[in-house]
């Protein structure tokens, strides 16, 4: 059912502003993913590129190992495209660590352009959109979308040590070890990207650095209201809506949001977190991270478009913009969400 | 004297790909700085906007101030435009903090779609050729390019705690607390965009976090050296070609290291982080952080290019893409340098 309450003629310049299309249909001819052993246990990892036997990765720390996945798949894209690296006209990454490391270290290996983004875990879909910008606009012929992230360097970054061995609340998401590279193009069969809805900064109030999922689940729902709001299409539109991270509680809380506005998202949403993982006790709401729906996107979703069994998604990924000062000075968490739309 | 030692016939396609053109002439119509109370001591402080009495900026801590200013200058070049913010595209923005806090927590004052970016000091250069992508391309009529530093909050996250009251090596530079916006709009009176070269990550395996002149210019001379092979032009076609924030010493060895390739520019280069302080004792080598090159440019260059005194120049922002953790770590520092060519 759809209850729709915005007044069809009410768009404003600001809510179709959000909104880019990409006339020239840029397209992801080719994918590469990397995972860790939790990851691959679930039904999302059997689609996984890579599947390690540790999450060290040959590495002597997790930082290390976090930057090699990386660079790791942002060379399988370009393999599997089937090109040389000098055909390949920016590297467009980022990911959760401090100033990026793993992002910069891995574009170390490549003699690429690289253009740096932070969108903590929307990165996926904040680079895809960018190199799909860069490419509609005739700028670069292949651009390479990648991110990651590591439950191990997040979890010491972010809250504890592992080796501290503290205790995660019921609320809190466990962070994907892995990574996920798409590469952008102006020709070849693949996947076309039709359009971006580009998030505004959304703060709630929510100030639990546990409780990512409600935190970000507004500016999930501010992004998917925007997009419905400029393409004037029913939920029905879409195969499935697809967001980052927001894990079961985001999940739940995001259809409340849209569903109060009067567009019912419910029948065909579902969650990165909430897929990735086997349903287990101890990763309490799912997944997390910018690796989450980097993999589930590049690995599961990319195989059920190309296998024809899903035609149109919204892929919505959401990002937490705090950092462990912010949080120390008491401020709330602002979020954001971009979302992009993916056609086969 | 030009001893330009590359073949005029032998670029590579990769060498191309480094340099995209705005054929739609996208113009920054409109700017906004603010600066500490150091910064405005020096010549380029006369030429900004904002200057700050108290470093501070009326808050309770040095990244709250960082925040504020980055707030202001972005609000500054949206009002200096006459636009209204509903009116502004995109704000394509970043910072040297973990998670770009600073960058992220002012976009939650504008309800104005947000790409958060990482490129350290070369940030200004970054944001800038996205914006006029943005624009070029046609998905935005105005985006707002924003970046900003403080010195307290730089040093507590890099370095040590002002309260430590450590001494600095000579080779070090001081991080500029101030901040910059360039609104780069489709329309209207300003300075064009005319092409921007984007920078390959290069590492010459500088490990001494104190010396970053020294680590980024190699990455400036990459990126100066590309921009010159692919425009086939003499360095006399600029007024001027401005790096990031080299310092002195870092600007030396940039000129060391284009004149071995056989491009003298050591007639029309100048820095940022040299000319943006009085010379006195205690700045060592000069100025740097996201906000120097942000400054310099957009007070003192865009005031000279709008008079007339200066009708070309080459903006060529540098930025080290270290951390903490990856220093500590026993990694080298990786380096950026992105360029833009402005024209009146």
């Amino acid at each position: 059912m759809f209850l729709y309450i915005f007044p069809k003629g009410a768009q404003t310049a600001c809510d179709m502003g959000q909104r880019i299309l990409f006339s020239n249909q840029p397209r992801i001819v080719a994918v590469s993913t990397i995972a860790g052993t939790k990851e691959c246990e679930g039904i999302v990892g059997r689609y996984v590129e890579t599947a390690l036997s540790d999450d060290m990765f040959g590495e002597s720390t997790f930082e290390k190992a976090e930057c090699k996945m990386l660079s790791h798949v942002i060379d399988g894209a370009i393999s599997n495209a089937k090109l040389m690296r000098d055909q390949v006209g920016m590297i467009i990454s980022g990911d959760l660590l401090n100033q990026i490391i793993s992002a910069s270290f891995a574009a170390r290996d490549f003699s690429v352009p690289f253009l740096g983004v932070y969108g903590a875990c929307s990165t996926m879909a904040e680079s895809l959109a960018l190199a799909a910008m860069a490419v509609d606009g005739g700028y670069c012929d292949n651009v390479v979308a990648a991110t990651g992230s590591h439950f191990a360097s997040a979890e010491r970054q972010y809250r504890y040590p592992l080796e501290l061995g503290c205790t995660r609340p019921p609320q809190s998401q466990w962070t994907v070890t892995g990574a996920g590279a798409a590469l952008v193009a102006r020709e070849g069969d693949g996947i076309r990207i039709g359009s971006a809805t580009l998030g505004k900064v959304v703060d709630f109030g929510i100030t639990d650095v546990n409780n990512m999922g409600a935190a970000m689940a507004p500016a999930a729902a501010d992004t998917i209201l925007a997009h419905f709001r400029a393409t004037r299409e029913e939920p029905e539109a879409y195969d499935l809506i697809v967001t980052g991270d927001l894990g079961a509680l985001g999940s739940r809380i995001l259809k409340d949001l849209t569903w109060e506005k009067g567009l019912d998202i419910s029948e065909n949403h579902v969650d990165c977190g909430e897929i990735i993982y086997n349903v287990l006790e101890d990763e309490f709401q799912g997944g997390s991270g910018a690796g989450c729906s980097a993999v589930v996107l590049n690995s599961y979703l990319h195989a059920k478009m190309m296998a024809g069994a899903l035609h149109r998604i919204l892929f919505v990924a959401t990002g937490a913009l705090l950092s462990t000062v912010s949080s120390g000075q008491g401020e709330s968490i602002p979020c954001i969400a971009h979302a992009v739309t993916l056609e086969r």
